[in-house]
Order: C-alpha cells, then sequence, then structure tokens
C-alpha cells in the first residue's frame, strides 16, 4: 500500500499515475495498493525517490501489506474515487 | 491503521479528534496509526460508523497491520503533518 501527502498538483497526478502504470489500483484519492514483490516494491520506492526529487512538502509511505491485513480490513461509507484525475487534482 | 476521504471540514476535523482520543497517531493529512487490540479495533469502526452517519461523501478504511508491516514500511520525503487542526482543514 502506498499513502501520499503531496501538495503540487502536478507532482500529486505524476506519483498517481506512476502508481497505476507499476499495477496498483487507487482505493482512496492518496491511497494507492497493488500486489508486488519485494524487488517490485524496491523498484516502486526508487521510482518514487526519482520522481519527487527536488521537490518538498511530499510524503510518501509505502507499507508491505499481509494478505490478512488487506483481507480483514473495514471500509466504511461510499466509493469517492473517481478515475477521471483531472476531477481529483481539483 | 485509518485512512479516509472526507469532504466535509468540519467532518474530517470531528474524524481526526476521534482517532487521537483513541491513542492513534496521525502519520499523514489522511492517516492515523496506533497500536490496537481487536476488540478496540472493533470499537474504532463502531465509533467512526456512529460520527459519520447521516454523510455522503466519506471513505474510511481500517488496516490491522502486522509488527512487520510498519517496521518496514518506507517513508519518502518530509514531514507534512501539522498538529495545528485549523492549519490541516485549510
Amino acid at each position: 500500500m502506498v499513502i501520499y501527502d503531496i501538495t503540487d498538483d502536478d507532482l500529486r497526478l505524476r506519483v498517481a499515475r506512476f502508481l497505476r502504470s507499476k499495477g496498483l489500483k487507487r482505493i482512496q484519492k492518496s491511497a494507492f495498493i497493488g500486489p508486488l514483490t519485494s524487488s517490485e516494491r524496491a523498484n516502486l520506492v526508487a521510482g518514487l525517490r526519482r520522481i519527487v526529487r527536488g521537490y518538498d512538502k511530499v510524503n510518501i509511505q509505502v507499507f508491505p501489506l499481509t494478505e490478512a491485513s488487506y483481507r480483514r480490513r473495514v471500509v466504511i461509507g461510499v466509493d469517492t474515487v473517481h478515475e477521471d484525475e483531472e476531477s481529483i487534482i481539483t
């Protein structure tokens, strides 16, 4: 799972696109999830570091989740995610 | 770990305060984490459902994390969280 706080609109969009290109799925506006091996996760982290280099006000956290953690998650409320990214960054 | 997408400013603030009152710590603007037993987590979920009742545009996800998942997390960038909640909701 990847969660992020990114102030810059363009950068936030680039990070979201990068995560999607790596096969992750959006579960909230600033949260993506997906099945990655350890080496894929390391590549993902390296790619994220490259993308955000030079920006401040960026915080990204990458959590390796177990299958059990994912299965036992509780979702409250409606799906607030719109795949039209342009609407998310407004 | 609790992550949320909440459109309403007041509700978002109430949820953040509730999570803090349960001993969770903020790790991003919309993410909290803390050590809870299964029954504490069930209480937390019940409390969150109560707080958000009647609101739409709310999505909260609660993940039970293992110690290993937490220890092996990767943090990229700076700490963007300010504990002054008023500044967060602007």
